[in-house]
């Protein structure tokens, strides 16, 4: 019954176990993976070699899209298998390993990861592990629920797993768009000049003749595990809103905004959410992943198109849409994320982009990855592909963390993944700063005035003016820049002990 | 004598004086003017503005394409004129009022400023002032020697004041190419696919019913002032060659290596001056400004072609190249800025740039911009544009600064304007380290390996390794990060008094 998904008969033979498939697999390769925010991630190759690696030596790097569902990366961390692991994960068990320093983890823009492979400045891809809905008659590959890395991995692996998965529909068939930069010096532009332009082939082209294994799974894409909006998203959502539309009044947008690109998680779904009770209307998506909020606004007959690397959806969303998949298909794409992210196409169709900030500063930096500087939390992801060539870079958080005791406005982040000259909005729960063409005292007098928790405020007036009196372009008191951080490392709060209600 | 210059007859009668044409400049104008790293700025009608300042309030926002020479920005910030300044600066005087707060300056990516013109998200341009070479038949200006943000200044400015230098060559006619983006949401790919893509027109079409004056001039551009290579810009130099014939040997790159992007400064013309030795031939820039450097590879049978958006040369390069000019013609193209620094064409070509850092850090961090975390030096300029899309992101310091008071290389840098994720590789005269796929660990030891001076690597040591024991991926003492930064505020030097030479 799987058969009729191997349309290369040729191939039939190489169809085996999942076991026998990772044996394939040796010691101190480089393997890449499909995978992207948990959707169309290589489910059944992955758990075969976690038990190799019980008996035997067995290390290596792995390469994604993005992030894994099914607990992939928390069970092959825990099998000890990850010597390297790139460019995203968002897993907590793996987590904890990058931190103490066991998993080398890089954390590289989305867009860049197989442009380095391409030229050679990483790999090579030892064996590309692709989940798929089918393997086409001359033998290329139909991903599932995203692309992600999949295709380059696909082309550029010296052999490659297929795995195919039937639990997906065979209507995923037709939605992707495999398109190839050309090589240097030859290169041409990425003929993408709107969220719905089709640029390539619906399937990955490869040679037949390397792929050493097909195994047949039926296990699902994990749920994604979106809260559900709260008072925090819901006014976030509601000051970008007023903002978009304060844009349109000045003539700076029309009605249908520009295409849309938002983050992966509770915050970024919340605000796209919101999009459903606003005046705009034809609007047009190029993002990375899509997420409930996607076919909310499809259905809401707010959206018209959706361009993105791939669907990622809670448990009750998936119910609905992947049975139903034929009908939204017109108005769906699913690109490799060099093109989903491509600075080149960001700045061309002019997105708009949202993305959640772990803290962000008073002078508009803003913090992604690192939880007091120095422990990982996922890594940036997209997020810098598209704040950096965006026509709006926003990002958005709640002004707290942890019960009040971490403001997520501070004197100065503790790392920095965009900075300045790339955030035009911040948006809180409690305002929005408009920071477009503003030098960075006018900057830190819009965020303490609009962003920062009442709790947090006063400190922060008195952290800014103190670094006043120092004086410079960015005026900060160096010593005391991270002494919020140093408290809650050591208090376990940001607040001074007198002004932390807990410790009353 | 001028007249020849000014093709389009009716505009004759708009010759006037420099002192009448800056009546046209009200309070509270924003003013576009042209310049580009000292090159083509406009040098008559900023000077008879300040004049006016000292007899009435005058306050402008002035824009560029980067600094400017003349000493223009010095005798406006001393005239009390500029109330806003943006994109970048170069001015010891101009600096100053920035760090007093006097002077707001928004220090932006050189390739993004007219695009947020263009949408309207700044602006609008009141006056642009333009310095040309001549006004054509149907009233278009061609600039001089550079084109910055010209074009834009010049299309979307509601007047425009010309000031035709007779100093400048006419044969400079020809070297231009100016190239507009279309309009969203029609925009199309921008179609330079090699450094010597000529793909706009020779002069910038405004409505010459715009033209408010045009002022005659003969000034000169100023003269960079580069230092001669050192022996620590040489030792620079030598292992980025060294390097970059490694990457030729592993087949990363040909011998023709990929087009070169070069930042202004001396460091930076001391490494492209070092490749007049190296085996590498048949070379292509595409940079923003093309220094001395460029004309000796030329003359050297090294160079086949640079694009650029300025040319800066000492004085005697000048004498020797502009009177020659018409022997490079065929080999140099100018740009706006937003083409020789925009992100599609940057990664389209796999650029190799070459910046200078201020500071670096253990994790591969940069500062460009900020002394102390705190004092504007001059701005991020084009090094964003460049790394952030580059086929190689090259950062150079020398690893020492102010006498040895100073390590270029520190625990964290004090301001970030090229994140980890950005940074392929940095070079001191000590050595080069290269990044590329390391994680942060890693990148700390092969920076101290490599790049710290000997007086600063026992102190350095002792940093990451009590960072290691506080663990994370990235490992940091957040309370002591910047403890070097606030000894050398406290004590005029980064090194502690029992280290520190100058004090035994
Ligand atoms: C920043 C990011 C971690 C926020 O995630 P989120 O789920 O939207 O937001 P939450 O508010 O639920 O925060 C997630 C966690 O971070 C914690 N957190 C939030 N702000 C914090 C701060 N300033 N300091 C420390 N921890 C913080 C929360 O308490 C929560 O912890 P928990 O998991 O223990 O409950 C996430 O958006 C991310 O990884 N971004 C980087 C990648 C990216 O932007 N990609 C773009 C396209 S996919
Ligand atoms: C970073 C930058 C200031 C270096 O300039 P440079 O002339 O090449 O290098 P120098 O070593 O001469 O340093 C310039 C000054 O900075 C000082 N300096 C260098 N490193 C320093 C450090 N770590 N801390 C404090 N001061 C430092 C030098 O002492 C020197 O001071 P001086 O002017 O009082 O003598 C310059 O390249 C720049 O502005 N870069 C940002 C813009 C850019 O990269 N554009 C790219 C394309 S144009």
């Amino acid at each position: 019954m799987y058969r009729d998904r191997i349309r290369l008969k040729s191939l039939w033979g190489k169809v085996v176990s999942a076991e026998e498939a990772a044996l394939h697999i040796k010691d101190g390769m480089t393997v890449g993976m499909s995978g992207f925010t948990r959707a169309g991630d290589a489910k059944a190759v992955p758990l075969a070699l976690a038990e190799r690696a019980a008996h035997e030596r067995l290390k290596i790097n792995l390469m994604t899209g993005a992030s894994l569902g099914n607990d992939v990366d928390k069970i092959l961390t825990e099998a000890g298998l990850l010597e390297r692991r790139l460019p995203f994960q968002s897993d907590p068990v793996l987590r904890q390993a990058i931190n103490r320093g066991e998993v080398m983890f890089v954390d590289q823009h989305l867009s860049e990861t197989v442009e380095l492979l391409r030229s050679r400045q990483m790999g090579p891809v030892d064996m590309a592990i692709i989940e798929a809905v089918a393997i086409t008659e001359d033998g290329s590959i139909i991903p599932t629920t995203s692309v992600g890395n999949s295709a380059t991995f696909g082309i550029l692996g010296e052999r490659v797993i297929v795995e195919i998965n039937l639990s997906q529909p065979l209507e995923l068939e037709g939605l992707h768009d495999i398109y190839i930069p050309t090589r240097r010096p030859f290169r041409e532009p990425i003929p993408v000049v709107t969220p719905e332009s089709r640029v390539g082939l619906p399937s990955i082209p490869i040679d037949p003749a390397k792929i050493a294994a097909i195994v047949v799974t039926r296990k699902q894409d994990s749920a994604a595990s979106l809260q559900p909006p709260d008072e925090e998203t819901s006014a976030i959502a509601g000051h970008l809103i007023e903002f978009l539309g304060h844009e349109v009044k000045k003539g700076r947008l029309g009605n249908t905004l520009q295409p849309l690109q938002a983050g992966i998680g509770t915050i970024a779904n919340a605000v796209l959410h919101g999009l459903i009770d606003s005046p705009f209307h034809g609007l047009k998506m190029y993002s990375e992943v899509l997420q409930d909020s996607t076919f909310e606004l499809f259905d809401a007959g707010k959206l018209d198109f959706a361009s993105g690397s791939s669907i990622t959806l809670s448990a009750k969303a998936g119910g609905q849409v992947f049975p139903n998949i034929g009908k939204y298909k017109s108005r769906l794409l699913l690109r490799p994320q060099e093109i989903s992210n491509h600075p080149e196409v960001i700045r061309r169709l002019g997105v708009i982009g949202i993305n959640t900030a772990l803290e962000c500063d008073l002078y508009g930096n803003v913090n992604s990855t690192h939880v007091n500087g120095t422990q990982m939390m996922n890594g940036i992801g997209g997020s810098g592909d598209f704040a950096r060539n965006a026509h709006l870079a926003i990002f958005v958080t709640k002004s707290l963390a942890k019960g009040g005791n971490i403001s997520s406005v501070v004197p100065m982040v503790s790392h920095v993944d965009h900075n300045e000259h790339d955030v035009d909005v911040l948006v809180t729960e409690m305002g929005l700063a408009d920071l477009r063409g503003l030098a960075p005292r006018e900057r830190a007098e819009c965020v303490l005035r609009n962003c920062v928790h009442p709790s947090y405020r006063e400190l922060a007036g008195d952290y800014y003016r103190a670094a006043l009196k120092r004086g410079g372009h960015t005026p900060h008191v160096l010593e005391e820049a991270f002494s919020w951080h140093v408290r809650y490392q050591q208090q376990g709060s940001m607040l001074p002990r007198k002004l932390n209600v807990a410790s009353v």
